[in-house]
C-alpha cells in the first residue's frame, strides 16, 4: 500500500546502496576511523563552509539530541525547548534520563520566539538568585519544527543573539534539515545556518540514509573525549563506515540537497491535490510534512486506500493528520493519492 | 592492506546486500513494526526452539549491554561479571551511566567459575545484613569470552545453577556468539544454549552484518514497556527494517551458522600458521581470536606488512596481539599472512 | 532582626532541644535501628491511624520527594506535577537527576484540578500508542500548595480516583502538612488524608524540626530494599537517631498539631494586621504562608525594618512578596509587623 | 548495654548541644547563608591555614563523597579507589548512581600505595589509546581508611605526586579525619595535610557532630554553581545553621582535636586490654577502630555483655570483628571491656 505516513518508510537512496556493494569487501578500521567518515567529515565541511568544524555521526536522533545536549550542558544546566519539540514530547525522557531537566516553553506553529527565550532568560537571572532552580544552559530548537514550519534566517539570528547574551549555545536539530533547506519558504543557505548556530545536526535516517545523523559543531569545538562520552551512552558503532559511507555519498554530487528538493516538489504538489479536494490544512507547512483536517468518517475510509499518519484528536469529529513526503516518494504515489481522495470524500 | 585486526573490519555479508536492494523501496513501518523484524523473530525463535522468546534488536553490543542490564536489574542491584568481562573494561562505563555498579570478580582466562560466583553470594548473603552495598541482580558472561574462550556446557549449567540458589538471571554477551557455537570447543547446540541462560544476544556486527544484535529473552519475558525504555536510552532506530532484515537474512539458509563455520576454519588455519613459525600463543583459544605473543622487533616488522590488533603490553621486550578472522576472511588473506610471517621471523 | 523570610528560620522547638540532651549520651544502633525512631514510627502510625504503615524518616523534603518518586516509578515512567510544583520549579532538577521527567500540567493557585489529571491520562492513554512518550506514573500535588492553598478532602478524593481509575499512586508532598491540617480551611482529618492517598511525607524541617521528614506508605509497601535506595542516593544518616527522636517528640502529646495550630492563629493575625494597613493579597492563603503584593517603594522601607522573602515581580512598579509565620513566631514579632507596616504605608 | 560498636552510637557532645540551645530562637537565613555558617568556615580555613579554601557542609559521608565525585568527575572519568575504599563497597553504589565508574585497584590494609596508582595510570595512558575505557579523573582514599590505618606523610605526598604527574586531583575521605590526625602515628598536622591533598572532607558526624561534613577544597576551587548541584542531588539542608552551627562549634578552642585525641587514647587503651588477655589483631590500626579475632564461641559469649561490630568471617572458626571508641568513650565503659574479657575468655 503507498504510504504517506512518514518519511522513513522506505530503505536508502539506491546511490548508498551501490556504494554499499562496491566498498564492501574492503578492510576499514572501525569506530569512525575509516576513510568513508574521514571523508563525509570533510564534504560537509566544505558543504557548510566551515573548514573547522568538528563533524561526527550518531545512528539516530534521540540518540544524537541525547548526547549532543548531555555533554554540552553543565551539570546543573537544562536545556529550553519548544513546548512541542520533540526532546519535549517524544523522546519518552531521553533528556532526563541523561540527568537534565528540559524548560518547556510556549510557542507558536511549533517554533519558539527569541522573545519568549529572551524573557525566560531575563527573569532567570534578573537578580542572580536562582539557585535552586535548574540553570538554563542551552537553547534547542528544531529546523524544521515538528510541524513542519521553518525559522526565518531573522528568527534564527535573533535566537542566536538572545544565547551570546546569555552565553549559551544554540543547538538545532535538523532531523529534516535538508527538506528544510530545500523549502521554498527558506532564506538561508547551509553556509548561513552553520554560521549562525552553534551546533547542529544535519538528519540523515529521514533525508535518504538507512540511518545516521551528523553532528555539526560550527561555532564551537566538540566536547572533549567526545569518543568516549559517545561509547558509554551506547551510541558508538563498531563499523564507524556504515554512517560514514552513507554521508559520504550523500554529500556527494549534491545529492542531499536534490533529494531533499525532490521531497519538497512532491510536498507541494500534496498540496495542491488537498486544495483541490477541500481539504483543510491544519497549519501551513512548507516542507515535507503536511498537516490537515479530517473528518473521521473520511480518514476511516481514507485508512483503506493509503496509509498516514494519525497525529492528534481535533475535536469530537475530526482527526489531525500527517502525509509526509520524502526522497522516495513518487509521482504514482501522488496519483493514488488524488484517487483516493477522489473516492473518499 | 590485509586486515586481521577484528571481525569488524569489513561491511555485511553480500547475501544481506542483495536483500537491502530488493526490499529497499517497499515501504514498511518504522520502529520494528515492518515485516522483516517480523520474519527475523520467527526465525530466530525457530532456530533457538524458542517459540514463545521474546526477541529485540538493537544497534551495537555495548548499548545492547546497558539496555538489558539496566531494565531488568532494580534499582538497587548490581551486575556481577568477570574483571576482563566487556562491560567491566571496555564499554567506558556504560553500565555505570545507567546507574549501576558492575560487580567485578577474578576470572581465569576471561571466564567467571560458578565456584567463584557462589562463594560471593553466598557471603554476601549470609547474614542479610548487606544493606550498604550495592545487591547482586544479575550474573553476566561472555560466549565466547574477551579471550576467545568458551565456557563448556557443564560450567553454563553451573552457572545457571548458582543464578537460580540466588533467583537471579544469567544473561549472556554474544557479541560473537555464532563463533562460540562454530568452534569445534563447543559442546553445544544454540537451542541447548537458549534453554540454559535466561536472556542473551546474538550478535551481528560482528557476524556478517553492518550493525545489529538480537536480543532473546529465552527464560524470561522482556522488560514491560520495553520500547519506551529503549527509546529513552537513544536506542530504537527509527528505520528497524534494517537491523530485522538483517537478522531475517542472517537465519535463512543457514547462514548465520555456515558463515561462523567459516570464520572457525579460518582461524583453525591461522592457528595452524603461526605454530609452524613457531609463534607463541597467549591463550588457547578454540574460536576466531586468537592471541600471540610478539617480539617488539617482529612486530614492528609485521606491521608493515598487515594489520592486526595490538592487545597488551606482555613484557619489556613482548607485546600480546591479537589476530581475528570473520564471514570475510579468505584463503588469500592467509597466503599473506604466512608469507608475513616467514618475512619477519 | 524579626524575620517572617520563611518557616525555617529559627532552630528546633526547645522540647526537640531538651530530648537532645536527655538521650545524648544513651547509645543506639546507627542508620534508622534506634529505638526513638521505632517509637516515632509507632506514633505517628497511630496518629495516622494507619497500624501498617511503613514510615521511614529522611533529611530534607527535596532529598525525599527525589527518593520517594525515583524509587516508585519505574524506568520508563514519569510523575505528573504542577506546573508550580516544587518538584516542577525549586528543586533544581533534582527528578530530572533522578532519570525521570516531570510532565508540567496547568495548575490554579498552585493547585491541580482532578479534570486536568483525567483530560491528561485519557488523552495519553486513549489510543495506547505513546510509546515514544515518557509515560504517566504518578501524580504529585502538594498540601498546602506552594501558594499555601488546600485541596479539599472531595479535591483530594477526586484526584486519587483519576490514580485509581489509571492504577498509578499519588504522593502528596506535606513539607508543611502540619500548617495544612491545622487551617481554618482544611475539611480533613490525619486519618482521612492517609486514607486518600498512597504515599506522603509529613514535614519536619518547617514544623518545628532541625531537619527531618516522615514518609509514610499510608496505602502501598515502601519498595523493596529501600534502606539500599536511600543508601546510595545519599540520603541515609547514620546517626538515624536525630531523626527518630525529633519526630518521636513532635509527635508526643499532640506537639505537631498544636505547634502547626499556633502557626496558623499567628498567619490569621499577619492576615488581619495586612487588611487592616490596606496591603493587597494576591492569593487567598488559608495556611502559614502570606503573598502579598507591595509597591516597591514600600518594600524597600520595610526591608530596613524586617525580613521577608521577595517571591516574584508583580508589574514594574509592584513585588509579590511572602511572609511566612511558624511555630515560632511571637506576639512581638506581630507588633513588629504592624508598627513597621504603620511606619512603611 | 556498653557499646564499642561504631563511633555513632551517641549523640553530640554536649557543647554543641548547649550552642543549639543558647542560639535556638535567632532567626537565620537558610540554606548555609546563616552567619555560623560563616563563622565555623572562617575557623576551619583558619585550623587549616588555608584563608581562600572554599568550605562547604553536608549531612554524610556517602553523600560528601558523592557530591565531590560527580562534580569534580568530567563525564566520561571514573574514579580511582582502593579495592576495600568506603566507595568502593559500603556506599551501595553511590558513585554509580551518579553515572561514574569506580576504578577499583588492589590495595594492602585499606591502602593504595602510590605505585599501584602510578603503574596503573602509566598502563592507561601509555599509548593514549583507551578511548573505549572510562577515564582515570580523580585518586581517592580514605584517612584514616576503612581498617583504621592511617598513610604516613610521605605514602600522600607520593600519591600526590602521581596525581599532579597525570592533572588530576586527590580527593581524601576523613569521615575520621580528627582520629587519623590524633593518631601517635600521625606525622602530619592538618595544615599540612591540606597543602598535600586537593580536596578533603573533616568528619563531623563521627567525630562529635549529630551529623554533618565540612568539604574543604584546599587547592582547587569548588565547582561553579556547586550550591545547585547540591540541591539537585537532594543534599542541600534548609536550616545550614545545622551544620554550621556544629562546625563552628567543634572548630572553637580546639574541641575537635582535643575530642578525637580522647578517642586515640582510649583507643591505646583498648588495645592494652586486648593485649592483656592475649587477643589476636587483625590489623595494627594506629587509630580509633581495632580489628580483633575472635573464636566464634567467645564471640557469643562477648555478645550478652556489650556490642561491637561484626566485620567479617575470618575462618569457619573465627570472626573479625571491630571495637570503635569515639570521643564519647569513658573509663567506666573500658572497665566493662575488661571484665567482659575476662568472663568470656
Amino acid at each position: 500500500m503507498v504510504s504517506f505516513e512518514s518519511d522513513y518508510t522506505q530503505g536508502a537512496h539506491p546511490r548508498i546502496l551501490e556504494r554499499f556493494v562496491e566498498t564492501n569487501l574492503i578492510p576499514q578500521p572501525g569506530y569512525g576511523f575509516d576513510e568513508y567518515t574521514a571523508s563525509a567529515r570533510e564534504k560537509i565541511r566544505l558543504a557548510a563552509l566551515k573548514p573547522d568544524a568538528d563533524v561526527e555521526f550518531i545512528v539516530g536522533g534521540t540518540q544524537t539530541n541525547m548526547v549532543v545536549i548531555s555533554t554540552l550542558l553543565k551539570d546543573y544546566e537544562a536545556v529550553i525547548a519548544a513546548k512541542t519539540g520533540h526532546i519535549s514530547l517524544h523522546e519518552a525522557g531521553a533528556i532526563e534520563y541523561s540527568g537534565h531537566k528540559v524548560i518547556e516553553l510556549p510557542c507558536k506553529d511549533g517554533k519558539l520566539s527569541s522573545k519568549t527565550v529572551r524573557e525566560y532568560l531575563a527573569d532567570f537571572f534578573a537578580d542572580g538568585s536562582h539557585e535552586h532552580m535548574a540553570i538554563p544552559g542551552m537553547v534547542y530548537v528544531s529546523y524544521p519544527t515538528e510541524y513542519g514550519t521553518l525559522y526565518s534566517k531573522a528568527e534564527l539570528v535573533a535566537l542566536k543573539a538572545v544565547c551570546r547574551e546569555y552565553n549559551i549555545p544554540l543547538f538545532v536539530d535538523g532531523a529534516r534539515l535538508g527538506y528544510g533547506l530545500a523549502s521554498k519558504a527558506c532564506d538561508l543557505t547551509l553556509k548561513e545556518f552553520a554560521d549562525i548556530v552553534d551546533v547542529f545536526y544535519i538528519g540523515g535516517t529521514k533525508v535518504g540514509a538507512l540511518c545516521g545523523e551528523a553532528i555539526v559543531f560550527s561555532n564551537l569545538k566538540k566536547p572533549e573525549h567526545f569518543l568516549t562520552s559517545i561509547k558509554r551512552r551506547g551510541a558508538l558503532v563498531a563499523k564507524g563506515r556504515l554512517l560514514g559511507l552513507q554521508f559520504d555519498t550523500l554529500f556527494s554530487d549534491n545529492l542531499y540537497f536534490e533529494i531533499s528538493k525532490h521531497a519538497i516538489v512532491m510536498a507541494e504538489k500534496v498540496k495542491d491535490i488537498m486544495a483541490k479536494h477541500g481539504v483543510k490544512f491544519y497549519i501551513d507547512s512548507p516542507t515535507n510534512q503536511q498537516f490537515v483536517v479530517l473528518d473521521n468518517s473520511v480518514l476511516e475510509k481514507l485508512k483503506q486506500k493509503l496509509r498516514f499518519e494519525i497525529w492528534e484528536k481535533a475535536d469530537e469529529k475530526h482527526t489531525v493528520v500527517r502525509f509526509a513526503t520524502s526522497w522516495a516518494t513518487t509521482d504514482e504515489d501522488l496519483i493514488v493519492l488524488d484517487e483516493a481522495l477522489s473516492a473518499c470524500l
